[in-house]
């Protein structure tokens, strides 16, 4: 009788089977699911525990019994390969990373304030870090027969969601075929998010994670592995998840103009202090904390923050693991898939009656974070990567 | 007799037997010679005459007879490899590639403006793009022993110049293992730049390119490699050649809290109008080019030009080729190495007396230059990546 009302209402709504969430989360969007954690919780924990990461999805959550999931592999010319998930645990080496994640349009709501753009208003925090466990997409291709023949012609892997919408077009996407099989590009097909499984919300039983690129490549209940000549089709792939011009306007857009994100940009934001803070005079020293990344592996080198609008920099403390316990070691050239934590303290400047503090990173590439939003708005309002900057009052009390 | 006054000249002058240089370029330092071309001819052709080629000696030329000229490679367990030229283009496969190189200095001048930095006063021109061939360093290194086992140890590999000081110290510099052995990082000891032997000021007869890396690597008159567990201890590698925070003196510079510089950050200028030219307001339309690079490897997709100071921005037409000439194919992911060369013709904006003209470019990483210099600004004046803008009047005539 239960179990008949459920499907009546699911049936009615097709969110009605999404699991619970954590009251502090941020909620952007209902139905689908979206919603980013308070950016001081967020920066406390260098691995962001799998409640407070930031939910991102593009349907309903899909119900999928592990006992009869199957991954299919296919595209190759010996056929397809079907894989259950306890192929997948006990055919295959497992392979843990510790990597960002983060979605194109995470700090979108600065560039809404400098002209109006379409999507969901995220603030800082949609972005994450956490420890995967799973299989090598390398091993999963090799064993389906990738191999020198297959080389010649194969230039994409795509990857198909189990989640559907009404007309039951899956989300779809694909990356370029050597990040996919180079043993440092270091793909998983995940099953396991800080040591347990992957919880429903992201990616259950099996996601991609594609270390180092936009989140929406790192497709979640992963159904189907195609290899191809061709990037996916997809409207993830083809329409959205591009980088254009500000000139660049809906009535003039042309999606072919630009390259499917990939690998993203340098990135840094502030979580502590928040925005409209007050501060007291009494105290000697200003403390900023936050988290800076770069895409592609890159390893950020130095965070600059400046509390005076911009005139004057400090260099920050960078860290790769929680305050007093020991640090993760350094990862291998061009495999720093994990962001850093920083932190500042200093005197506190006399006089101010409100100081304008700024963060920017620097990565190994050298690469650093453009200083306003208007030269990289984008009707998308993705890709917003300016200088963080966050004003505070500090009064006498 | 002639040959007695010329050791004698040299003895007093280690500059006296340097080459002609073409009366074009624009003189940075005469001994050792430093020198760039200027702006427009620079951008006129997508290869870059040898003649025009930017120089950037550290000290002066040495004279190398190809007869005698021994590459010796070193490290290994095996021992000693020694090659001759002959050696080289006869027991290894030719490869070429197109490739920018850029001066770490490149656009210094304009970091002087904002405050004074130590090292050659270089303007926008010090970059350049030739056709490299000559063997991979991968091969040679295969060649003197590289394998699963010398891959547990080794983490860097050390060129050193036959160019030596007058304490007899060569110029020496090293990348990482990674680059320098794969496949795809593509990087050459050179025999030839642009279809003949490699002229002398650019490391007759053979010179090291790593594409998609500083300049300051790709070391000519290559004389010695010796494959290590270290970074090169040379002054090049540790002291000199790392970016730091723009509130970095020499007083408290730390050179061992930044990383070499390896991988370039995203670059592009404006090679025309120059800066201070006067158009006439007949002129019903205004053409604006220039050159767009970014290093490792990444793909420059998008340069956007603005005529009024940064209010508005329009996109430019990119170029892999001569004007009218067929294009240089896409390079594959990851290598592109190559500039690209971009122009934009768009209406002389009416009544403005004075235009204010930026460009800055994309890559397929999305990252992007940043807006201004002085937050970039550093003590060796290096990195200089801000927009690049010009100043130009229009008059009536
Ligand atoms: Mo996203
Ligand atoms: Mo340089």
């Amino acid at each position: 009788e239960d179990l008949k009302k459920q499907e009546d209402a699911k049936s009615l709504d097709p969110y009605s089977s999404d699991p619970e969430r954590h009251p502090v989360l941020r909620v952007k969007c209902k139905k689908p699911f979206n919603a980013e954690p308070p950016p001081e919780i967020l920066g406390d924990s260098y691995i962001t525990p799998h409640v407070l990461f930031f939910k991102r999805n593009h349907l309903s959550v899909p119900q999928v019994d592990p006992a009869s999931y199957r991954l299919n592999v296919e595209g190759f010319p010996g056929g397809a390969l079907s894989l259950s998930l306890e192929d997948l645990k006990t055919r295959f080496p497992k392979h843990t990373i510790i990597a960002t994640m983060q979605c194109a349009g995470n700090r979108r709501s600065e560039m809404n304030k400098v002209k109006r753009v379409n999507g969901l208003n995220w603030g800082i925090t949609a972005i994450g870090n956490a420890k995967w466990s799973g299989v090598r997409l390398r091993d999963v291709l090799l064993a389906a027969g990738f191999g020198p023949e297959v080389a010649k012609w194969a230039r994409h892997v795509h990857f198909e969601g189990l989640d559907k919408d009404v007309t039951g077009t899956a989300y779809g996407t694909s990356i370029p075929i050597n990040k996919a099989i180079s043993e440092e590009g270091d793909v998983l097909l995940a099953y396991e998010m800080n040591g347990e499984d992957i919880p429903s919300d992201h990616g259950f039983p099996v996601r991609v994670v594609v270390p180092g690129v936009v989140g929406a490549r790192s497709v979640k209940w992963l159904g189907r592995i195609v290899i191809s000549a061709e990037e996916s089709s997809s409207h993830w792939q083809q329409h959205d998840y591009k980088g254009f011009s500000p000139g660049t306007d809906w009535k003039k857009v042309d999606p072919k103009s630009a390259p499917a994100i990939q690998e993203l940009p340098v990135q840094s934001a502030i979580t502590v202090p928040a925005d409209g803070a007050v501060i007291d005079r009494s105290n000697e020293t200003l403390t900023v904390k936050g988290y800076a990344w770069s895409g592609g592996g890159r390893e950020v080198v130095r965070v600059d923050v400046s509390l005076d609008g911009g005139k004057t920099w400090q260099v920050a403390q960078l860290r790769s693991g929680d305050e007093g316990q020991p640090t993760e070691p350094s990862p291998p050239p061009g495999r720093a898939w994990a962001w850093k934590l920083w932190e500042l303290t200093a005197p506190l400047p006399p006089e101010a009656e409100e100081l304008e503090i700024i963060c920017k990173a620097v990565d190994n590439s050298y690469n650093v974070q453009p200083d306003t939003i208007p030269p990289i708005w984008n009707l998308r309002g993705l890709l917003s990567n300016a200088w963080h900057r966050v004003k505070v009052k500090v009064t006498e009390d």
